[in-house]
């Protein structure tokens, strides 16, 4: 038995979310029944970052123990051979001492949410990022970010039906990147809450609209309530980065 | 009557080509209509690059004469609205004098070529760049390509049906850039011969993947000879990325 690391890339408009469920196109039963035609066992994939209806990934980390033996390019070609018809690939496979667990051993979780920052809707990048076409002020929401970063209470971030005991949080990254017609957020932490991400992006860009004071962000950051936050930025415009491990 | 120079982002998976074709979707007929629905007037587009079916823009530049008496921001904006359902935007509408012309002003050209350069196939990036899964020798594509650069007879990168009275042009610009997993190729000149680009792109990659010594190169270039050039490369992995005007 080998336990296998995988490093994929998908498309998350064609997919209901990492997790399983009935009768929609999940990434986890993709993969899964990829690595059932090509070893013929039963297995059951583990994920450094549950993501979400309609959200990318350029480099998420799941792991499956395999009993066939095999090697490490025969498992990336073979199941990207069984996943041709899908929007996921496998970017890369790894055999990883018995001791590597793809959630429990990640140190680090990093999330990119692209913005375009003009007048017209995209084209090429149309379902890739959140067009914005009006006026917005990247200095102020650059500060509101940096409040982000640190241990704090991310309540006001936070959906409703998120699943973590605790709402305290360590941001290493919360950083905005001017890339030419588009805003680049930059998000890094051990773990998040769920929604966290979006829900935080949301926020910002309430501040760079001018819909919020730094002020009024400040505020709902500190009253720790859901209720008194931005809006759920799209899912369409975030990409699961990387996960780190030591 | 204003003349009236777009700036044009499209999707060249949704079209036939920029001309207008019998029963086909084409940019040209895409924005010519909207622009009659807008001002209701026939109009004719003149554009710098006409590109071929598959091939995309980030930036390209057509030229019509309205006469309906309005504003940068309207034009740009109501096209918009009407070609809401096509994979064409206006980046940009600006009011020109009477001896501006899209094609004959313009004082150059830039394409983009972009490669994916690993094992596993482009999932976020399908329909937008070659994939290639095999070994390349970037440096040998490098020298190669710099060997474009220049004036020449580029008859063996000409089209068979190619309309240009000569097959002498001058490239500014032949230059490879390594992007994390991409190779980008990147062209300028006052003008190009019909399919030059991609099969410029077609004989450096044979270079690459070792099939072609950098001598065989300078041979079938040498040789002004179409029958003895590389393949001619996909047109969904070609931009045209702008267009020169002093």
């Amino acid at each position: 038995m080998t336990r296998w690391k995988l490093t994929l890339e998908y498309d998350g408009s064609g997919f209901c979310g990492w997790q399983r469920q009935d009768g929609q196109p999940s990434v986890q039963q993709a993969v899964e029944e990829a690595i059932t035609s090509f070893c013929k066992e039963e297995v059951r994939l583990h994920v450094a970052g549950r993501t979400d209806a309609g959200v990318h990934a350029f480099a998420q980390v799941a792991h499956a123990d395999i009993a066939k033996p095999t090697q490490p390019h025969i498992v990336r070609d073979a199941l990207n051979f069984y996943l041709k018809t899908k929007p996921v690939v496998i970017v890369k496979a790894e055999a990883m001492g018995d001791d590597f667990h793809a959630r429990f051993s990640a140190t680090g979780r990093a999330y990119l949410y692209r913005v375009i920052h003009r007048r017209a809707p995209p084209v090429l990048d149309a379902g890739r990022a959140y067009h914005i076409g009006r006026a917005l002020d990247v200095e102020v929401m650059r500060e509101c970010a940096s409040l982000l970063v640190g241990t704090h209470d991310f309540s006001t971030f936070r959906a409703a039906d998120c699943q973590s005991k605790s709402a305290i949080k360590t941001l290493s990254e919360a950083r905005i990147e001017a890339v030419g017609e588009e805003i680049h957020f930059h998000f890094a932490a051990r773990s998040f809450l769920y929604h966290q991400v979006r829900n935080m992006v949301g926020s910002v860009l309430m501040t760079g609209t001018g819909q919020w004071s730094p002020q009024d962000f400040v505020k709902a950051f500190a009253t720790r309530d859901r209720t008194v936050g931005g809006p759920t930025a799209p899912a369409h415009a975030l990409y699961f980065v990387r996960a780190d491990y030591r």
